[in-house]
């Protein structure tokens, strides 16, 4: 039976970006799920699910820390939605990575902007086509 | 003579830090005083400057972006003062480097957090005796 | 009342490094005392804590984890005086730094074992001093 | 004429990744076999062969290391694979990455129990399938 | 209309990688085309531009910045084109990584010649097999 | 007896930083002789004496990767003293850390500048006072 904790993370996820994390969930399942756990219990039970910033907020410092970390592409690319989920628009995302130029370089600016490009473009055709 | 890009930059540095923006101009000047400008009109001119999210917003994703980092103090620094300056509270810097834990680990986030306590405390030691 | 997630976290840590402990959460009690009880409850109740690696094991693998990355040298020598404590010797964190060398580069291996050299003389000061 | 520490290296490349070190060796040999020689030289010859530290040991050490970096995923592979061969058991190596959300977030802990799964698995249809 | 420091930025692409210049811009252009702007006018037309370096010293310290960081393989590639186009030769880019094993560690360095290697084939083909 | 590797990279560190080779190797004496070994056999007697690049080139892509990767302060202070020993003006030095604003942002620029600053003003004071 989930924790409380995990409860509450598990609403905040099902805000921000549900089919993330349950194709997280499935993922680890057979290998680490206490991972998945400790994905919705500490990451949004304990951290998300605190006041003093808004999801919107929580996601947008999300989007500018992995863009400027340059090495998790696939979390870049769940967060990009997430942003967009919380109330982001596609303009606050691409001004996010535009400003990662100065803090972590071009590249990390470039290739922030292309994961971006990929997300926008998957969801244009998902809401074209909704299955 | 300053380029409009330059001052558009200096506008938003006497906005939200001016001291360390002087700090780190007088520290550059006789050594690589084009980084001065560049600061000014590429950083703070042509990115800063741009609509589509606010001071406060671009504040927080750089505390975020050089929390995760975890290597470049002394700009972090900065730029909790100049959240501070745009807005931001206390708690909220304390949330975003909370947030960090996750994605860049518990050492990032407490090493953000004694950076953010120090410049509280020397910013409540100013209040108290202005120079 | 502290949870048995930040009892058991508690247990480990008294058992591996209680004076770094105790620092870190006199130095967040002000500030931050949320992110204390999650270094408790989530990085030794609920990681720590579990089996399949020993303590000794773990101390080896943060130890290695962050001379790597080179960028957090206060966790850095907690975790050589909890690897010490846990079962490693000087050696065996010589050894772990050398290879560091292999996949991080000589200046995170020369960085961490001038880290490892500080703690050990620390430690053979306090021994030969106790207080 | 392979020198005394390229022996010494292949030796230990023989214990505990054979075909990693082929496929490296094979990939290298147009265009840079003398870092195929520092390899075997340096890296296991000079380093893994050292005594103080078991195979297994350094195998974890190097699998935390490249996890927690996160940006060299078919190293992280290879070195799974060789810290099964060195005695690791499938469950240990999950431990380390858990552990590594806490050194290094949550999606160098993810990314690298993903790649862990990938190797498991390809393993698993290898033994059922010798070729 | 281009700034003047736009022009002089595209002066040096066109010297040095135009076609990974104009893969770029391309797309990026529906997306953020003030990215392509800033490469343009900061990156090229600021810094490339001045004296003080070659294009082919340059070149040079960038594929050894982005060998080092390992975390953006599209622009480590370019910039291998743009140090050949600039007049390094494979062996000197070789030396390059061989180099970065001291400082970023042996996984760098390999993944650094894998992709010069993909470079150097792929210009192989294009000169055998002109468009 | 130092082997026919750690004589060469010796006489190439005593032409390009004979003082900081000496201060590394006494710090290291007592805890890890071996490092200093591999320090002189592997990065300077294997890898810096090679042919293909000059002792100058070397030491600028070193000084471009610890800049970018901006965690290493005391080694890059050492290859700022070894490029400018080996004939990089301190012009050249500083165009090194302005380009790598462009690969890594610019803290990383700026931290290696005020780095690049001291050395600078170590070097003339001694000259102006030789010991």
């Amino acid at each position: 039976m989930p924790s409380e904790r995990a409860e509450r993370g598990m609403d905040i996820l099902r805000q921000i970006n549900p089919q993330s994390a349950q194709a997280l969930f499935s993922e680890l399942e057979s290998i680490a799920p206490d991972l998945s756990r400790f994905v919705a219990e500490f990451a949004y039970g304990d951290i998300y699910a605190r006041p003093g910033l808004s999801l919107r907020e929580r996601e947008m410092i999300t989007v500018a820390a992995l863009t400027a970390q340059g090495n998790a592409a696939p979390q870049l690319k769940s967060h990009i939605v997430g942003a967009l989920n919380s109330g982001c628009t596609e303009q606050e995302i691409i001004e996010i990575m535009l400003q990662m130029a100065v803090y972590a370089g071009f590249p990390a600016a470039i290739n922030g902007i292309i994961a971006a490009k990929e997300v926008f473009t998957a969801r244009k055709v998902n809401e074209a086509h909704p299955t």
